[in-house]
């Protein structure tokens, strides 16, 4: 048996694997499979590293911010709230979640790259504490928003800071082409700052920056710092207005195989806070309050999915197939980006993983896999398969493709196990069909 | 304004894009965007074209089964069954909402790799027509299942041809690395075939076989056709079994752009019955019944989505983005397989398509594209942007990642309109959650 992949994995004396201290081949007879099951103490372990970052780096100036597409329901916006964590979201339905469990409007932020007149709306009439602005359009739109109801509301700007992270060197043109945000090289960031100052509604707080998913490196984090600093320093100069607040966004890599390396999350908040300070020291500006947006980094590790193997296909000198009760459907990520997870047979976890397989789903679609050349013990029907790290963008992204109800979510605090999101029935497939 | 895909669109004296006799510009106003719009003549009209093939190349010897996954609701099978289609799903929620709507279950056929004991329970109890078995695993579950529930099931063989239609020259060996089915060139069909006879609740009463999807050529189909009949001949020769009857799957192109060339379905008919034909005679067995599973290519064309353009980002010397109200949430191909699409401005049909743009979603993930270097006329806020042939494996793959409630589907006849499936509320996102 490999090592695990973090410490709230062990083997019970049944050879049952376990997580957050549950036997996951018991919570897979007690619920049915498919099955999310999520570690609450790992979640809040993850929350609380990020937080006490901030407080060592930023004396508290400064607040974490949930990602919470990477895993939206009730119950995580309930423990983001007992945990000071603040949100961000990116639609109406995130933002109506969060509030139907009570989460505090001003600890959250509105994203998007387009939101709609209504989700403005509704964001601006409950009083969301940050929308940060993608475009001149949402500008405009959201000053009559704001206008109409009377209210003043806090934004920041996305800046395409013209850092592409995934090519490990610092392509300053890149990230230009997106369709998130505004550009820097071309002014264009400039010309909407000034043309905040001219409307009465929008307050412009900060500027928000976003580099990209699942990054290694912290150096160009540290070099996103940089260009952001330099751009509010710009912004004092050229306009005379104060920006007091960095969103930093995103995108601290997880583990997701043994393969996976990602360094200590104190080290980014450490490194990126030394240039902030530097930068601001250097430049006469106030050291801004500081936001970070952690998504898969809180909840992809403190996730698993359990499967039941059915049919197991040995093609003699091709590969071996072990089907399973989900897939695609539940977990799109290998389908979209080949995305690689470790896989075990959690009632067999002590045993040996003496097979290379690839570990197909039950949809009508050939690219239905979850992966290719899994390491795996002896798979057989019946057995329940366990992959890693789902916790993140699984849920979320699940879909009802071939009419299949998304799995049911099981949360575990230190053993005990409590019903989060309830499976999809039959009646829940047709309930919008005329 | 280049020529439309089909004989269904056209441009009215406002200059705005009708699709099945509606202007659907309106259509936009009156249920919002994103929309779903079906066009019902166009449904009926092709699953009349399939059939009256079956009628002279077979002399109505054959049925035509809507392969559901490509859209499935309730009204769709109302209206398979009005046009006397055979259906075939492949999840106790496909098979759930036929049978909810009085779909005759002797004309449906259950597929999958990895049919869960629940569906097989399920399907044999409800008396579904056809099981088509995909792996000894299920051959076996499905005799105790039948056996438990004191029924016989009529069962077909998914067969493994060893033809991969994607690679333009047929690759005996390429689709035997498939999760589906038996293969043949090493004896585990004909083995599962002898393993049939000895059961006593299952009747094998013919075989399948499926070479892919969207193909453009006959050859793969009539090669597929003639590998099956050599089969049943064989099983015939060897074990005296004659089996009756011949599935050949789906797969059939449709015309996604001006670029597609799809053989009209007839040709692809007349000439696979020229071979089964021959080929009967040639081997001394009877010409079996036969089906053909069409379903992209009967919903597919008939199909559009309409969305509202909020921010358009023109982003010199590189693209202009132009997003839209829906994305990869309601249209994940595009980020899946980089499908491609034709578009247009609705309310602006009779302009030239003057711009060449990148439609992007409003989802927070830098790969929600619906397409890149679109011919589009010039797009503005509010505009309405039509994307055509979105009739199949949209609706169907539809998630609600971000919490994006999935649109509405809207179906026309003869310029009529009425809503089949209703547009997904901020509670029916969080109806699960506890």
């Amino acid at each position: 048996m490999a090592e695990f992949l973090n410490g709230h994995m062990a083997v019970n004396e049944k050879g049952h694997f376990m997580f957050g201290g549950a036997d996951v081949t018991e919570l897979a007879k007690k619920y049915g499979t498919p099955l999310y099951v999520m570690d609450e103490a790992l979640i809040r372990e993850n929350c609380r590293a990020f937080q006490s970052s901030i407080e060592r780096c930023y004396g508290g100036k400064g607040m974490v911010c949930y990602a919470s597409k990477a895993f939206s329901c009730k119950e995580i916006y309930r423990i983001m709230n007992e945990e000071g964590m603040g949100i961000d979201v990116v639609s109406a339905g995130e933002l109506y979640t969060a509030l139907s469990v009570g989460f505090p409007a001003e600890r959250i932020g509105f994203h998007g790259n387009n939101k709609t007149q209504q989700e403005l709306e509704y964001a601006v009439s409950n009083g969301v504490g940050r929308i940060i602005v993608d475009n001149l359009t949402e500008l405009e739109l959201l000053e009559k928003t704001a206008e109409a109801a009377g209210k003043t509301v806090s934004v920041m700007f996305r800046i395409k800071p013209g850092i592409d992270a995934h090519t490990h060197s610092f392509i300053r043109t890149g990230q230009i082409d997106s369709k998130f945000g505004f550009a820097l090289e071309t002014g264009e960031a400039m010309a909407a700052v000034r043309e905040a100052t001219a409307l009465r509604h929008v307050l412009l707080k900060g500027v928000h920056c976003h580099i990209g998913s699942q990054i290694f490196d912290v150096a160009p984090f540290a070099e996103a710092a940089r260009v952001m600093m330099r751009f509010i320093a710009d912004v004092k100069t050229e306009t005379g207005i104060e920006i007091s607040e960095l969103n930093l966004g995103g995108g601290f890599g997880i583990k997701y195989t043994a393969m996976d390396k990602p360094p200590a999350y104190d080290s980014y908040m450490e490194q990126v806070s030394i240039v902030i300070k530097q930068m601001a020291g250097q430049l006469g500006v106030e050291v801004p309050f500081v936001y970070i947006e952690p998504g898969r980094s809180i909840v992809g590790a403190a996730g698993i999915t359990l499967y039941t193997v059915g049919a197991v296909k040995n093609i003699p000198n091709i590969r071996t197939y072990v089907s399973v009760d989900g897939g695609m459907t539940d977990n799109p990520r290998y389908a979209l980006y080949e995305s690689q997870y470790e896989m075990l047979i959690a009632n067999k976890a002590s045993q040996e993983k003496s097979q290379t397989v690839t570990v197909a789903g039950k949809c009508c679609e050939s690219g239905d896999l979850l992966g290719k050349d899994i390491s795996l013990q002896t798979a057989e029907p019946g057995d329940i398969l366990a992959v890693l790290s789902t916790g993140a963008y699984n849920y979320s992204m699940a879909s009802n493709y071939n009419r299949i109800g998304r799995p049911a979510v099981v949360m575990i605090n230190n053993g005990a196990d409590r019903l989060i999101v309830r499976r999809e029935s039959l009646e829940d497939l047709v309930k919008n069909d005329i």
